[in-house]
């Protein structure tokens, strides 16, 4: 199969880090989709994928899979034996809730932050921007940050205690922050220290070189 | 378990069909909370779910689960037997996608438009509004509309041939809709049938009587 992505890109680490999780490295090939140059709002990739973002997962009989989370939940039941997405019906819950919380409360919030109040993209792909959401998604995802922090004094993992998609939705968070130079908050002890430990998972630390393409980072 | 929700809601008639679909009414419990009043807003509430939405699934251990799709995922697992989330790698990857493309291209736009662009759930609720934003999410989903028809000239269901998560998803997109006075364009014949069929459907039909304390709409 194959991923179109960029491989600095936040979005694009959730599916690399959940690759290299499942040790599915070598069954993807990856292939750069441009965003600097607008390539993702051009017809041929919106008809991949009608949302105009990546990751997008090409299966190998042609279907296209986008979305980060759609995209995990295929990679982690290709072989029956999930680790990223839950097993029991608890499990499951507790990590979509999550992953999905992790996107509205950090990571989209971040993203519309970059989009709409720096120049993101550059002026030729932002060609509609509200700075003013912008400023209130930022204020939305360093209060984000406060709330996995607080998660993460008495627990392990963001959904729990173990390792699972919803922390690699955080990580993509975070991944993002750093690209738009937003600190995590001082007292986020909890959460820095969480941090660190991710940043020494091979899945994170290793995820840019997987690529054959390496790129200026997003 | 205990279902917080507001009976006539677009995101709780997720879980009221999901639950309805499954043949689970008789495990749930509903209990009502005011949107209008903003009691989804005050702490007690937002102990229970950070992000301040409903629907929240309370589990008989007190655990709280908030996210449609996440409460979906944990009710469908429950009896171990998928019948709206999917089995296969593909089916689980390809509902996921389309669930999530219905909420970023229909669903979740109705409602920022809702939100910000109408008055709302009233102006001691709506204390922030961001009218052009706003109004930017009701015309992109008018063209989600228009998407979701272009797929249902060829196929059943918005992620195959079978009924799913996913056809849930815009159906609550649809049921916002209606609430907002967002008809679907009226060369949508493809999801105008669709719909009537899932209007039809006795998990849709008789979603908000399955309450024992029937509201006004919201
Ligand atoms: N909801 C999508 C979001 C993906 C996303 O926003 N990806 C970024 C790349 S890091 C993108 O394509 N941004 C381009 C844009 O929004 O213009 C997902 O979860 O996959
Ligand atoms: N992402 C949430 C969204 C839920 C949602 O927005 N629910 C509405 C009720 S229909 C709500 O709580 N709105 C109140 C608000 O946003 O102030 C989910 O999928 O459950």
């Amino acid at each position: 199969m194959k991923i179109l992505d960029f491989p600095t890109g936040p979005y694009p680490a959730r599916i690399r880090i959940a690759i290299a999780e499942k040790g599915l490295q070598s069954r993807v090939q990856f292939e750069t989709v441009d965003l600097y140059k607008g390539e993702h709002k051009q017809p041929a990739f919106l008809a991949k994928n009608y949302s105009g973002t990546l990751p997008v997962l090409e299966m190998d009989d042609g279907t296209f899979l986008a979305e980060c989370t759609a995209i995990t939940e295929y990679l982690d039941a290709l072989d029956g034996e999930p680790i990223l997405t839950g097993v029991t019906a608890r499990e499951k819950g507790l990590i979509h809730m999550m992953s999905k919380r992790a996107e509205l409360e950090l990571l989209d919030a971040v993203s519309v932050y970059f989009h709409h109040a720096t120049p993101g993209l550059g002026p030729d792909v932002e060609i509609y921007q509200n700075p003013e959401w912008g400023l209130r998604q930022r204020d939305k995802a360093l209060r984000g940050m406060r709330y996995f922090d607080s998660l993460l004094r008495d627990r392990a993992f963001i959904a729990g205690d173990r390792f699972s998609m919803a922390d690699i939705t955080v990580i993509g968070g975070l991944i993002f922050s750093n690209i738009v130079k937003l600190a995590l908050p001082q007292d986020c002890e909890a959460l820095a220290a969480w941090w660190v430990g991710m940043q020494a998972r091979p899945s994170v630390r290793n995820r840019v070189t997987m690529s054959d393409k390496p790129r200026p980072p997003v």
